[in-house]
């Protein structure tokens, strides 16, 4: 069951180029296609022709059109047919076309009702072109079901378990010691914590104070800014956001889960350093190397999770901890969405 | 659902020979077995030992019988049980017996009724072994479904697009730009074109007349010939097949499709050029490597092509075309020899 | 359907070992994970956290407890939480616990009702660390049912076809010229036979009678004792098992077929001749190549099989034969146990 009324994140505009500006990804299920026309202009249909449903994603670009290399029919921007051969008139025949829109690198898909694809629900992120906060991007694809992937960003306790030799020690926090609060903000959960006192790594024997602000939005775009500041900040600002101080350094994260099918779904991240020197990006080098261990640490551990669901009776209980009330409350949510689009 | 009352193309005779006289495969969902006897004859069996079910086809032939190298049960050219290790007489035991013949280079299995085998039902193909027409042969197999590539040879305006860069060149001709006639008659299609002026390939600048005829015969036989003719012969026969002269070249194609299951296809074909000359020789090594191509672009369309019907809801529309008047009669020439089949 | 009031082997101990002490399988559809505590003591547990049902396996043994390793929850040996982050009492949540014993060099595992985890059940066996009786040691998995393989254990027939050039040969004998005698006793089948005047494999022209002996019991357990003795031992004893006399040699094997899923079979066994001397650990090492060979025979064998039957209506009739007596009763044995744990 899946959230239809929402935008999704396709993937990264560099892969649509990579690929030539024409790519085919399956979204909730459905076949997409997305191209850019010969003015560059980006077009979301769905990835299935109206002849004999070959898929859109193999075919061509001419000029406005794309045409299906299978038997020829093209299509125009709006979805409608052009042309096909033998015939002097185009038949009426069409596709359905999604919006679509790049942001913040990402290509974002509306899979609902056109009328409603407004483009202020796109929640934002940073971006991966922006040169004053250098990023690297990456993607995977799980075997497993999104809200296992929902799951595991809603609750980072696990980084001290999960990635106890990678992030856990990058971060130079306990991750499972506390709990951050969590506010619910319409379609999105904000998680707020400090840790006090953390170590701040790469420089021994030095302790700061972390602030860490997540947001998890759905259909599942997580976005993490965190900020080291001087030992002493978190009891300054009492245990608040600090405002008016730089922060000696800050990481950035932003992630998009976008479920395939039931049982696949693809994973969209990019990990940053903010403060743009030659230390910086040697660092950013290295903690990407860290984070995408981590990403297949994730992988591992959720794809053996997915296996052991399904070997599970459906009626067997699970307890429910203070941990979990992140993954709940985005359950609910997400519950509360795909009921609300009637 | 398979059409049963039929004679399928097991594979090439050959085959049977490079496997050592037994052969098994899976035809329209059921295993099947061909064997030579020491004597030379040829058996169709079900590939399956009426004692525990394992394969035949991991058997061994011994004189007339294939022998079970499970549990060592003997069984006849009539398929009944011949000996059975502890008995000192065969159990009433035995597994079915299909009609089976060797014509064309191709092994024939009727999979229907016996009583109903009727061998003047096999249409003519070619064969591989004639020295007059030397042909390539060859085969592959499909992740799809038998009808998605019915509908792909009874529709080859899809030359144009699918094999732009090879079959389109190596013909000469765009065949997506005129439709040809079709002719049904009783279990065959009969398509028949000119190409008029058509590049003549390997002669730059030559024109040619080509005059195309093939059948798509049920359950899936493609018999093609092509026949180059100097320019203007199309005209002299007023549209109307050419006879009486002799064209510059001919080529022959011979493909069967073979359902396996409801997911999986096998394809077998051949590809020649008559006229056997050094020259010629060496232009079918190179049309060969041509057409292998042009089988590997069809199996990406084809099998790409089912995973978007595997994600499409069924009742999603399909436009029909002129184009698909030839796929479209097949389909349902397959259905009303289902329905009649009883 | 699978019996669930047994015990079944989960593996050989040693792979515990180097596991590093804890490690999961599936057995009868139920993930379990075998570890062993800080003090060395066995403990086997449903392998699925009561927290967010991910693997136990995948986690870390801590003393007496075991940490899953996603976010944190301790249980101990009883199976009940022992501690979770964030919380000052640990939550009333807890994971099955299935008996379990190291015995004859093998884990075995109570599915069932932990009252009747009766010790006294598990079948003799000889254990691998023998010093008396050196063997040799390994695991397959079959894609196929647990009972095509307990039909290929209980009709030994099969070696003269399948084994024709390996365990034929090596055992000197032809198994399928006469039948075994069949005792049930329990939840066992015991198979005797005599091979009279049989060669004797290793010295050209010398005949030997030799005595074999095996169980097979329920679950799947398979337990072969054979003896070459004196051509005219089998007369002297008129047909009994030999007594008071030193065979000339003796060969053990020990198996178990443990069913994973409904088509995945987890299959470990071991090869041993008795009477440890260098001749002997030589012709150990041999007749294990040869065995290992053998059982990769059986696979292909039971795997094809299995897609033969998969392919089967299953209303089609098998011939029941003198062989299938001993497949037969241990079908039916099985049948009956499962009926009888209510």
């Amino acid at each position: 069951m899946f959230l239809k009324e929402s935008w999704y994140v396709f993937g990264w505009e560099r892969d649509l180029d990579q690929a030539g500006g024409i790519l085919g990804r399956v979204i909730i299920g459905e076949p997409v296609v997305i191209w850019r026309t010969a003015g560059g202009e980006l077009r979301a249909m769905a990835d299935r022709c109206p002849h004999r449903h070959a898929p859109l994603s193999r075919g061509r670009v001419e000029g406005d059109s794309i045409r299906c290399m299978y038997h020829g029919m093209t299509l125009g921007s709006d979805g409608r047919c052009t042309g096909m051969p033998l015939l002097d008139e185009p038949p009426d025949a069409g596709v359905r076309v999604y919006p679509v829109v790049a942001k913040d690198s990402w290509l974002w898909v509306w899979m609902g009702n056109p009328e409603n694809a407004d483009e202020s629900f796109i929640p934002d992120a940073f971006g991966i072109d922006d040169p004053a906060q250098p990023m690297r991007a990456s993607s995977i694809e799980y075997q497993a079901n999104f809200q296992l992937v929902h799951d595991n960003l809603c609750d980072l306790s696990h980084v001290d378990f999960v990635h106890s030799g990678t992030l856990r020690v990058a971060s130079g926090a306990w991750w499972s010691q506390s709990a951050p609060r969590i506010h619910a903000q319409g379609r999105a959960l904000r998680f707020e914590r400090w840790f006090i006192d953390a170590d701040y790594p790469g420089k021994p024997g030095e302790k700061v104070d972390t602030w860490i602000s997540y947001d998890f939005v759905l259909p599942g775009i997580f976005i993490l800014r965190g900020a080291r500041y001087p030992a002493g900040t978190a009891a300054a600002f009492e245990g608040k956001e600090p405002v008016g101080i730089e922060p000696l350094v800050r990481n950035i994260e932003q992630q998009a889960v976008t479920p395939m099918t039931e049982r696949t779904t693809a994973y969209h991240y990019a990990t940053g350093l903010v403060g743009s020197t030659p230390e910086m990006t040697a660092r950013l080098a290295e903690r990407m190397d860290v984070v995408m261990a981590a990403f297949e640490e994730d992988r591992q551990m959720i794809e053996a999770q997915q296996k052991i669901w399904d070997l599970t009776p459906p009626e067997t209980a699970m307890v429910f901890l203070p941990q979990d009330r992140g993954p709940f409350q985005m359950r609910r949510m997400l519950r509360k969405a795909i009921e609300n689009q009637g």
